[in-house]
């Protein structure tokens, strides 16, 4: 009901009939999670989740794991994209580790949620324990809820982990079926020896480990950012929030709470589509309408904090712009 | 060579190389046109160009043609996208009467520059004569002097006249070669046999002129907004402010911009890939490369001020991240 509300609001505002085209449905969408016809982006906030993976040791990055913890440093520093676009737009910003192997100092700007110094190396074993993984998911939530308790009700999630496109690519697989061929890809910048040389690795990692439950296929294969931030989409999907994907590692975390809890859909928007290949193939498992088309593929949520003003600007065109009837303006749709 | 620093700078700033894809481009295009490592957005203006259409005497379009001057007043009232997107993102907006068939009051937010009550209609004589075409150009290039005065360095420019769809369209086909069958669509809301009654229309009309010369055929097809839109391109270029093109038929007035003048794609971006058939290839055609695909087809400048915050976006993630060197992270390229 209210949906058929919305659309004749969005209908009957002075523009051709569907002519603000993905911005109308980002308007209905917020409106129909929201239940209102004045629906309102309050206290933004970005999680970006940190944490280094075991699987890093087999070279399927060009990085050494040390750039996850000097990344951590420059978050804290305010020097990465996440910082700028952030503040950019008034997006409050919060870095946690959840897992990163190294210890930073006391008073800095990080939270310490550490699950552990690094998840496993998934060649020999599971990335998590049940344990470890119960844990992150429920680390995620409580962060979760303590920005809706400061009245934050649009959520977005980034995370910073060298390794990482790995145990994406790997969750992309299970949990779709999809070749593993088509899950893997350049990451951070590897050129085809090194994406080969990636896939041989993952390949071993996927047909060692047979999981079964969403849970369990999460810890053999995930890593501690990700499921921090599967825990922290569940939870805003209780809290009723607007929740915001970023790129690839991102969305496996969102892929894995929608194995769990399919609808979280209702809840979600997909900020861009990354350039990493196999997102395309996560957003559209996840019937996901993709708002930018940057070939973006940094992480952190840069991509959620790029598309706020685009969320804004469907907002601001519901709630300000004149209907016909307001403007004194021949509405052609209601005389067809 | 300002080109090559610019790479070097963008190439240094914390992040995998490229992983900011369109934004990279956007900053190098920006800095380029500036030649300065440091490029800002100064004083954005968007210039709304509105005048009636003999044409629409045809049928070309589902709408009344009292609809231009009704959407002026809207637009005086602050009521319509083109408002409420400027005033999200601080844009000066300007609304200039080009040639509306109708007397607006006096005092307020609308500038006279009418070269006429409309265009006469194509289907009987020239829509211009040379000297009105002439005219609107001489127009066009003097509201974007003006802003330059101002301080002005991005500039946009929208439109508002029912039947426009129509000089775009034949502008499109009469400059690329392009069948007018491809460079037909449905405008503000046509239904199939109503494009088809609308390439009957345009097909007479194709076949009842040969003028050579661009700004002949901008005489011949065009608009008197669309002429303002071409005489300010120039100007704009003359005076290396960066340009942003918004739809199919802002682009039309950039497209005889651009037959006149080819190096003005030197300073322009194409600030979204529209929903109406035929902008596809106007965009191609001067070999953009569209920031946003969000199916707009609203026209006014939405586009325009819409992909403002991705410029803002671009400019600051050049000017405001910190280089490997200043973040003390292992920057991989230069270690490959």
């Amino acid at each position: 009901m209210i949906r058929q509300q919305l659309l004749e609001k969005i209908n009957t505002r002075t523009k051709p009939l569907g002519s603000l085209g993905k911005l109308e449905k980002i308007a209905l969408h917020i409106g129909s999670i929201q239940k209102t016809l004045t629906p309102q982006l309050c206290h933004p906030s970005i999680l970006v989740f940190a944490a280094d993976h075991g699987i890093a040791d087999e070279g399927v990055s060009p990085c050494p794991k040390e750039i996850t913890w000097q990344m951590v440093m420059n978050f804290v520093n305010g020097g990465a994209g996440i910082n700028v676009f952030s503040k950019q737009h008034n997006i409050n910003l919060r870095v946690i580790d959840a897992g990163v192997d190294y210890d930073f100092p006391e008073g800095i700007n990080v939270e310490n949620a550490k699950i552990g110094r690094g998840t496993n190396n998934m060649l020999h074993s599971p990335a998590m324990t049940m344990d470890q993984c119960q844990q992150a998911i429920r680390k995620g939530a409580e962060f979760v809820h303590q920005e809706f308790e400061k009245g934050c009700n649009i959520i977005g999630f980034g995370e910073m982990g060298i390794g990482n496109t790995s145990p994406a690519s790997l969750l992309l697989h299970k949990f779709t079926g999809l070749p593993l061929q088509e899950c893997v890809g350049r990451g951070a910048g590897l050129d085809s020896e090194g994406v080969k040389h990636k896939y041989n690795i993952l390949k071993q990692v996927a047909d060692k480990y047979q999981p079964q439950t969403p849970l369990e296929i999460l810890a053999t294969f995930g890593g501690f950012e990700i499921a921090m931030i599967t825990g922290a989409v569940l939870e805003a999907k209780r809290l009723n929030m607007l929740i915001i994907a970023d790129g690839f590692i991102t969305s496996s975390g969102f892929l894995a709470a929608y194995e769990i809890q399919p609808d979280i859909l209702d809840n979600v928007l997909f900020s861009h589509q990354s350039n990493e290949h196999g997102h395309k193939y996560m957003v559209e498992y996840m019937k996901g309408d993709p708002i930018l088309h940057l070939d973006l593929r940094l992480g952190e949520g840069t991509g959620v904090a790029l598309v706020y003003p685009i969320l804004q600007s469907a907002l601001i065109f519901l709630n300000k712009m004149a209907s016909f009837d307001e403007a004194a303006v021949y509405d052609v749709e209601k005389h067809r």
